[in-house]
């Protein structure tokens, strides 16, 4: 199923299941109470999609995760998952506005498989994983590629407010396997790469972050971006796609 | 004021003012109901004092604030504040435990003032600082000292669960000026600085942090550590202190 979280005029944000050119409504969000369906169908054309979801604690992100892109920035592929945090606040929604901030010359985009975690977790192995995956979504790891460099630590330069686009649904049906995922810019393709060619698998990942971290349902995991990133600039409209889950859309401004 | 967060017997956390050996209970959380005390008053003896506020989105940490500390470590100050962060399931509040993972050979202890901020924040100036601080509490910013070095980000190192203990409370009328921030391990002082020390203040902090990420009320910034860092292990007791707001103890296992 896909699950959308949006508004409609005159109504907080609600959850939805994605049926074709419809969303069914759900009575609440799905990930605490269930997926029980109301009786109202909207038109998806009018329905505003939104982050699928808001980390209550943190979106955990992972550094050089296929080798190709590892490469093209001249950096070795880590014997164990480089693991960074972008904090809640740089999370937005399709369609939402990259806003590209003065402090940096560089922001590149970088398209991402997400994981959603929907249960608590903590020192969860391989095998247990799939136990705590509520769905995977689409993700830019939005990145001031100059600050990076300078600041040394990537808080600040993968932090900033808007850098975090996540969605458009999330695809609680999702099996990782070798779907691509692909970036364009401007309808230009940039980004081609497959899941197959993910160094530290989504099982590993969530072993080996929560045997640092407890994850709390809703937190998200960025699972790294192939090659081919590149920079964005005001006016440019990004698309991340993952393949079996949907298209995120962005404008930069 | 002195606010505390805290249990008692039979009843939910809640917030008071710390008044001498009692605890005047208020009517809910100051941060956002302002300060209506109830009628009811505890022996500060009989409840226990949580964690003075868990952030909503995120714990803004700085390296290298201190010169002298900088240099213990081998490195230089940096010319801007070296950020990163650390996430909300790493806070704990005083007494409970720093448990040491496996994954570490050597945690640190690092003593730090810590700022509350008490309204969503964007863009502040330095001069306009003061408007969003609800208050100041006591932090220990523990690092695994050994992952800090080989992971190279920092998110690890210093994320683990239990590895952001803060209180014991919120002083509201705290103003920084060149009180001692110190730790102590098992009753021997092991840091003794000064806030007069700081490289970057409070109000520049909050400038450059908030040009990059919105700060929600609820999210705390860490200013920093004093030099005298040292390893603590299990059975240690590890309490830090800053003239006018407190004293954080917590154990080690």
């Amino acid at each position: 199923m896909k699950i959308a979280r949006f508004s409609s005029p005159g109504s907080d944000p609600r959850f939805g299941i994605v049926d074709d050119d419809e969303v069914v409504v759900l009575q609440g969000d799905p990930m605490f109470v269930g997926f029980e369906t109301t009786d109202e169908r909207l038109p998806l054309a009018d329905v505003r999609l939104l982050a699928p979801v808001i980390p209550r604690s943190k979106v955990v992100a992972v550094g050089r995760n296929y080798r190709a892109h590892a490469e093209e920035l001249g950096n070795e592929v880590p014997a164990e998952p480089l693991l960074f945090f972008k904090p809640n606040t740089s999370v937005i929604g399709p369609g939402e506005a990259i806003v590209l901030p003065p402090q940096s010359e560089q922001v590149d985009f970088e398209g991402e498989l997400a994981v959603v975690i929907g249960a608590l977790a903590k020192n969860v192995t391989a095998a247990d994983a799939a136990s705590v995956i509520f769905g995977y979504t689409v993700a830019n790891d939005v990145t001031a590629r100059d600050l990076q460099a300078k600041d040394g630590q990537w808080a600040r330069a993968k932090g900033f407010d808007t850098f975090c686009p996540i969605g458009p649904v999330i695809e609680t049906e999702f099996v990782v396997g070798d779907q691509v995922i692909g970036t364009r810019v401007n309808e230009q393709i940039k980004q081609a790469g497959s899941l197959k060619d993910l160094v530290h698998s989504v099982p590993a990942l969530i072993e080996y972050i929560s045997a640092a971290f407890t994850l709390l349902p809703g937190d998200v995991i960025l699972t790294g971006t192939p090659a081919g990133v590149g920079p964005i600039v005001s006016g440019d409209s990004v698309e991340v796609t993952v393949e079996g889950i949907g298209s995120l859309t962005n404008p930069v401004r």
